[in-house]
């Protein structure tokens, strides 16, 4: 089977589902079974894929911020979540092991990595070529069964085939990587980076993520800002040249300082607080910009007069990866070495060992916590 | 039925293909059936709209240079259609009247408008976004039947929704519209524009369509070379500040003339003769961008060191038209009267009358020629 | 004297000053003598022009919102204005009428419009090309004398010499129009207005200017929003397409109901005001950006995980012009009649009337005052 | 003295020429004195600066291609070098050692390298920013006296300060570093760099300066093509993922094959030679770039149709270098220790030795020849 455009009928024959072997009738899945905290790991029917899907093996998963508080049941979880029981889980990884009917590109045995955001296709922002935004966007564990589960089923285009190069729990983590190369490169692109410092506030997974792509993509110098010192000592490994710790520097001041009082031309705001996002602004250099990907639970108040309207800066909302150039970077990125994300994978479990693996993941002394089936 | 994401299983009804009452069983059809000049106007069966497809009762389609091409069967047609027969026809416009399964977003009683070029939506281009220079396409009344006939099958991506305010031939003109759309905004957009002059080299319907889309844009100066007459009457009636007939005077004097010397910002060259490719890079600008969509037959020598890499000068290839932002942009352009497309659709005519249409298309004194079923 | 390379030393006569007749001695001054409200005409020397300065007279000089803050002296001109007597001014235009040494471009008798912003050339900004935010700005008629005057100095390379087509009072509005070019411009340039909603907050001059340039541009649609029933009548006869007075109708609703629910791509802040910024946030379309060019004086509060990150919104602080790209676009925009700004001049006065001048400015019953020496 | 914005009379006091201690009254300076081969080393006075120039002590000078035309005096040379005698040599770097009037920057002391192309500020492209194809170029060491010297003087806005971690003879080679920065960057910039495999056609100094950037600012692959052994073994040292010798394989089909037949985003000419041209569009991808540098001098036949159009490619001519964007690249580049152009600088002569360094660059055999004084 080759590429075929899709939809031209005459040259396209009418395919059949296809599957490599027998599949089992049943898996395990973890579930939020009802609007409560906790998830429950049990039995279900392995889904068929329908037209142009197809069905993945989970190879590896790795846990968001946002599976967390769908765990924790927190009050976003709770406006956000309408429907269960639903799988959670949307960063995984896994083997095509078999398609439905109008798939003509991936075969049964492709390695794949999940794109979680499934666009309509049709609405403005899909027309203009921005799917990421979609106005009609469903989310991969969230709005339907995900990947904390032995299978999954994924639309065809949302499955990337990944480069033989990259191992699989590194492919399991193209989501929050794609987050940070998606914010890294949200202003002009690349071609700012090397003449700016690039600032990342907040150290977690994606933060860390981006301070080796900034590292990569050769900004003139990067520091990394954040609290724990042991997320703070894995900025250091990701190639950070600055180190600051806001309990005990001012962080603007010492902004400033590395620059010689021009401040940094790129932001990268990853913690979603509020008084940071403000530092953020205070610490940019005229014509900076600054990108947000932190998402504060509440109001902002800012200084838009002097942080923002005279020094011509902007703010730029960043949200998801860009559906698929980001990926096409990722494959860049991971598959020739510039960037070695090993440093940030400091947890692996067995998913029945799930909730050893949130606890982990809430003690703020790890990366990305990643379970294998 | 709303908009919903392609492919999520778990939310999607099965849709079996519905239509708007019944369908005829045969209908007529423009047909290269045999590999020499010519065409013939015959009963075929009406197709049936599958997967991912709709079918569409044609209202208006235009004319292009390539049916041309094909209709009289030159050397270039001889090398690029390779199965016969073939309906021929792509720039086309009509009612949808069925959709197959899988088609969640146009209903029967859609008016819309064919992108004829058909994408696989999985190579290197198409995942970056750039689906028209897809490395699979195929090509609506090329590679596969086309709308010179009461019916043809298109996949609903292609069929593009066509804004209320614009009336039906105007609607099958969107392909080279959009071509001309492309062409004019191919370098850093439309902000240039408005300090630039630009050049549009060689009047046809694209290169008139180019006339009326830079003046709306905000052009700075609009200047049109164009050795038939009557073509360069059409280039005034679309806006154009300054007009050259290359036979009377010089075009690259003409437009350093009108430049102050200078030269001209932007050229578009619509024209594929070598000879004024050439003089496009002689009247360019410092940093002047010329936009490519004329195909020469023959190789173009150009003199690269003075006229391209001291003036520090870019040639950009363009061909088809952005998916879909150009179709945003023509929706503007159209549906608020910023151009007024009137003066170049010069004729019209019935179906059955297609040996007429393709002499006054072959004659030069032709804008563009509509035919109707 | 011809365009000669700046400071290339074998190749340049060593000009003394040259005039185009004899200066008088003295001239007339609306200066601030005191830091306090108010503002006194009084007579002073006619200042020379030093090396790569030229001497103007001014021919007219437009009002604006800072010399009236000036004028009334209020916190901000408290804190602004460090160094009197001052004249202030600067929005202007007049004749060249002497040059100092190292003028080579400018000759006596050219007819030019001041670009008031001075740059340094040399800081970070100004060598990545964007010196309208110098780190080291000075401001005709703030940090030094404007032109409120018979005469005033100004750099040579900061008087802009003015289209032919122009007459002198619209030359005096450069500097507000430049910002509204330079705002409409500020996001990805005018590629982006041919399939956007504009919506302009705040019809003031700028505002007012805003909606001809974008209607001029080519956007899909403007959508004024001002509670000023006099200006909003303004922003009609500029071109806008919908007029909404938000103490009649609520803006988020009126944008969001012209637009099908879609939201504005695009939009421009005018008024500075905290409340109606966030509603600028909440009429965002996914992916639009919002340009401030408003000064609000005190913190705005906005919910930027709603309205900025998940719809990958842009916010795009704007300043001054940029040099002189803008004045290019300005030139266009003015000289071929694509932007007529006659209804926006509402007021003249001659100089020795500036009371009623700044009574009227005062009164929000007027658009642009201009004063005539 | 601080950084003040040129021209605001009030504020500045009128300097002096000022130098830091006594200066000879003569020096050496290689100069063509008449219009034939060769050149000879000859005492001259020491020039003085005039207003907003400096005198710079040279510290380094490399010898150009450029340079090595204008000492054997070829068809080019004879063209352009109209005056002499003139000294030659625009790769510069030294100390200021006496400053003019009206330089506010830079204080005798300063390590500063220069930029050869002194602009004049007021024809479009420099009001465009674009002063790098200014309309009145002037170039150092060819139409003014050059920096085979002892001294030379410079307009102070030309004279671009060193960052102190670059050695002085690193930073002689600006001109052709910057003209490589540029040569990368001139697409899109640095964003495109990361999906893009990068040819380089030629590895003289420049296409091995443009091989190393292309590996630091992250792109997918490198692939140097160069029949010169000696210049391939460099092109592997600055970090050429694939080395073509365009003897021994098909450069063409070694692109292809080293891409999966996808071809090449980005190609970067340096050799100029009109068939390598030719085939730099046959290996070029759909929606490729080819950045134009090696100056051809003859005309070049392309086949536009197939290599350019379908394929919606870019031609872009490059030229010198953009100012000053490119040298605040370079300067992270150079003084980070991401690109180490130490294999590339292979000779070092002191200026009387200037026979044999001529030599040397015209044997083939070499990298960047630098003089000392």
């Amino acid at each position: 089977m080759g590429r075929e455009p899709h939809g031209v009928r005459n040259h396209r024959p009418r395919d059949a589902e296809r599957s490599s072997g027998r599949l089992p009738d049943t898996m395990r899945a973890l579930r939020k079974v009802r609007q409560e905290p906790g998830a429950e790991l049990i039995e279900i029917r392995v889904p068929r894929p329908g037209a142009g899907e197809v069905l993945i093996e989970v190879e590896a998963a790795s846990i968001c911020g946002t599976d967390l508080h769908i765990y924790t049941w927190d009050q976003w979880a709770a406006g956000r979540i309408t429907q269960v029981p639903v799988t959670f889980g949307h960063e995984v990884a896994g083997y095509v092991r078999a398609v439905g009917s109008e798939v003509h590109h991936l075969r049964p045995g492709a390695f794949v990595s999940a794109e979680g955001h499934v666009f309509c296709g049709f609405c403005p922002p899909c027309r203009r070529g921005r799917a990421h935004i979609c106005e009609n966007l469903k989310i991969l564990g969230v709005d339907f069964d995900g990947g904390f589960a032995d299978y999954l089923v994924l639309p065809e285009r949302n499955a990337w085939e990944v480069d033989k190069r990259i191992p699989p729990e590194v492919a399991s983590i193209h989501d929050p990587f794609g987050n940070a190369v998606h914010t890294v490169f949200s202003g002009d692109g690349a071609s700012e980076l090397v003449t700016s410092t690039v600032v990342v506030l907040g150290c977690g997974p994606i933060g860390l993520f981006a301070v080796g792509i900034s590292r990569a993509a050769g900004a003139r110098q990067v520091i990394a800002v954040e609290p724990n010192e042991f997320r703070l000592g894995l900025a250091k490994q990701m190639g950070a040249d600055v180190l600051v710790d806001p309990g005990k520097e001012e962080p603007v001041e010492a902004v400033l300082a590395a620059t010689d009082g021009h401040g940094a031309e790129v932001v990268l705001e990853m913690s979603g607080v509020p008084k940071v996002i403000d530092q953020g602004t205070r610490m940019l250099a005229r014509g900076g910009r600054m990108s947000l990907l932190g998402l504060p639970t509440e109001l902002v108040a800012l200084d838009l007069t002097d942080q923002v309207i005279f020094k011509e800066a902007r703010l730029v909302g960043v949200t998801g990866r860009e559906l698929f150039r980001t990926w096409q970077q990722m494959t860049t990125l991971l598959a020739t070495g510039m960037v070695d994300v090993a440093p940030v994978i400091t947890h692996r479990f067995r998913l029945n060992r799930f909730e050893e693996a949130f606890e982990v993941m809430a003690s703020g002394r790890s990366g990305k916590v990643i379970l294998t089936p």
